[in-house]
């Protein structure tokens, strides 16, 4: 029998201690030991929970019990959960977590220490919710040269998005929708201003090409200015729009690395993933493209992520070491601005559509002019062809006679 | 350093080596070991290979080398590669393989000598080419009862359908087009009659359930009566026609496992995997659903998985025991018949089509009647409600003056 401890019965603690329970024969089977929870530590108080004997408030009972060799810390947040998960570590005991603010900002760091004292710290509920996607990368595409990892990464946004097209209604009306349904928080800045992405990215990049890339380094914009109009010429172009976080590497091995709103075209699997549900696109040398999908968020999802981690830790107490990185100076990073894409550009003509759209062929040469039912007459939606962002920037500023409305990337 | 050998020359062994060799410094980095191929066994002669000094034609060789720990198996079918393996794996060396015919055939038995010598026998390339399913799904889902996996798994059957629908071809010039484009053999029978997914949904049903399955005790249909007036049914009903592999448990703990192309709804990711590409879809109580995506076949895919494992050998020369299954008698397995399906009904007239549909009506309660461009007079497409398909089957028996020209499950 090995005993763990739970920090934390919010949705996703509540969640690891029920799975356990259900399932706790058949793991026991599995992996021929049993798993005991002997602490859940959170000072709230539950007097309706079935096991009320496990509640604890004092973290010093955890850190000094000698049985305790594996804490699962599904606080959230970034203090106490640092300072918890240290002392933990040093103390010899393995940590696993859903916390993506701590794993993107502390990573490399807990990952050293965790090394250092020879056990594990394991993460992979926190990005993808219960999504298998951090082992895999680690493991199954060892062989692999990484050079890019993109995907839909916050199930609140892309539900946002779906109702967006597929019920015609504005984001503010999806926006609470969301909320109703419990998808979106009271304050869902985190989620729609793309900071949860961007904590995300951050995690498969280290991971990825070995790395740590810290949240203030990635250009990060969210999809509160998405309009019903910019789905529609997504459409027209064999796109839809999602909000994507995005990591690759330059031919000179630095990181770019961004989260914003894209036009995803329909040959890329991320254009078919909708409501709550996340993906993730790796690419490497010998593999090509490989996707992840599930359930990216949700109490039981992420519970069964956590579990798994816990269960990894359980056969084997000491370090894995298969998940590291290092940490990076601030030369890795590059400018997102020196990326080549291709923009799709919204406009309205202060006069004539016409001769805006003749100034803008000259200046970027062939472009692509979308349509869409409801379109105004001064109204003018194209693509760019490929080129650096900073030069398309430049060209955007000689559009003279129109106001630009909106600009997205595609991807 | 550790010492490998490889067993075959072909398309993967030859992958497999070069991707050890491109990317061998990268390896040695993240593993702090380096993989060196002492040997490679193939009874051909490979003058202008750039390490000919590897080349053997003695098993022997490899099999007496104290200093041989791990083999790669990628010689593919039935024998000499069942009695080398077991012979490999009594004698201590961990064996990695793409060979998906003796896995589904001798899976079982070959891990129970594998775990009782103490040593690995991984086969993650044997589904899904690259893809990382096997060892997701038993790692990171091991906190869940797995219910169902149903999978894209044969990427030539997918190629040809994919050609189909998009260029309006028939079977026969989809066929010569992929035999064209290399993608499907001279003699083409173990794809397109679904030999080859068979195999591999005995594979992942052992793991993901634990029992093995043989192929034989599979229902397996394969594609070469797909017409376009189908693939044309099935977008009129919101659908893709796709070979499905399939497998999932009854209430009763049976399983039920079939191959056979159906109907599957776009709502379902399966229904964009698009060419070569495969898909595999898990349920599991806590986890819901989750898809793994990626090249379901080539050289360089197919090593990665394989390079994978031999790391993962390499790392843990004990054995892992993370795959294993325990054998099965035949009250495991339930008739495909007794499973709960919709099923989409073609048929030809012989007098009055109306009088028929007014029949199927009368028989099977509401049906929805389907539609294509340059339907015949005679003609009726539906989808039956969901019932237990041998009482489907009665009730077609009895829907008289029409010829059935063809029928597939929904999904």
């Amino acid at each position: 029998m090995t005993n763990i401890a739970i920090m934390g019965h919010g949705t996703i603690g509540s969640g690891v201690a029920e799975v356990l329970l259900k399932n706790g024969k058949h793991i026991a089977l599995k992996i021929k030991d049993e798993i005991n929870i002997k602490y859940i530590l959170d000072l709230r108080d539950f007097p309706d929970s079935p096991y009320p004997e496990k509640f604890i408030k004092d973290f010093n009972i955890i850190l000094s019990d000698p049985e305790i060799k594996v804490v699962a810390e599904v606080m959230g947040g970034l203090n106490p959960a640092y300072e918890f998960t240290k002392s933990l570590l040093l103390a010899g005991k393995s940590v696993v977590t859903s916390n993506k603010e701590l794993v993107a900002q502390k990573g490399a760091e807990l990952l050293e220490i965790a090394e250092k004292n020879n056990v594990n710290y394991l993460f992979e509920a926190s990005v993808g919710g219960g999504i298998p996607v951090l082992r895999p990368i680690a493991q199954c595409l060892a062989a692999n040269e990484l050079y890019e990892v993109q995907g839909i990464l916050n199930g609140t946004t892309n539900f946002i998005m779906t109702k967006m097209v597929n019920d015609g209604i504005s984001f503010d009306e999806a926006l609470s929708l969301a909320q109703q349904n419990g998808y979106a928080e009271k304050d869902p800045t985190a989620d729609i201003e793309g900071h949860d992405a961007c904590r995300k990215i951050c995690i498969l990049a280290a991971l990825a090409f070995g790395k740590h890339i810290y949240p203030n380094s990635v250009y990060t914009e969210g999809i509160t200015k998405i309009t019903s109009a910019d789905i529609a010429y997504a459409n027209f172009a064999n796109c839809q729009v999602k909000l994507i976080g995005r990591a690759r590497l330059t031919d000179e091995g630095k990181c770019i690395a961004t989260v914003y709103p894209a036009f995803v075209n329909n040959d890329n699997q991320l254009a078919h993933v909708n409501g709550v549900y996340n993906a993730i696109n790796v690419f490497g040398d010998a593999i090509g493209n490989v996707m992840f999908y599930g359930p990216g968020a949700g109490k039981l999802p992420t519970a069964s992520a956590v579990v798994a981690d816990i269960i990894d830790c359980v056969k084997h107490l000491h370090a894995r070491k298969y998940l590291s990185w290092d940490d990076a100076d601030s030369s890795y990073i590059a400018d997102y601005k020196d990326d080549t894409v291709r923009l799709y550009v919204r406009l309205t003509a202060k006069n004539d559509r016409l001769s805006v759209k003749a100034k803008a062929e000259q200046l970027f040469g062939e472009i692509k002019v979308l349509g869409r039912n409801g379109e105004q007459d001064n109204e003018l939606a194209f693509i760019t062809p490929f080129a650096c962002e900073k030069e398309l920037d430049k060209l955007l500023e000689k559009l003279n006679d129109c106001d630009i409305i909106s600009t997205m990337r595609l991807i």
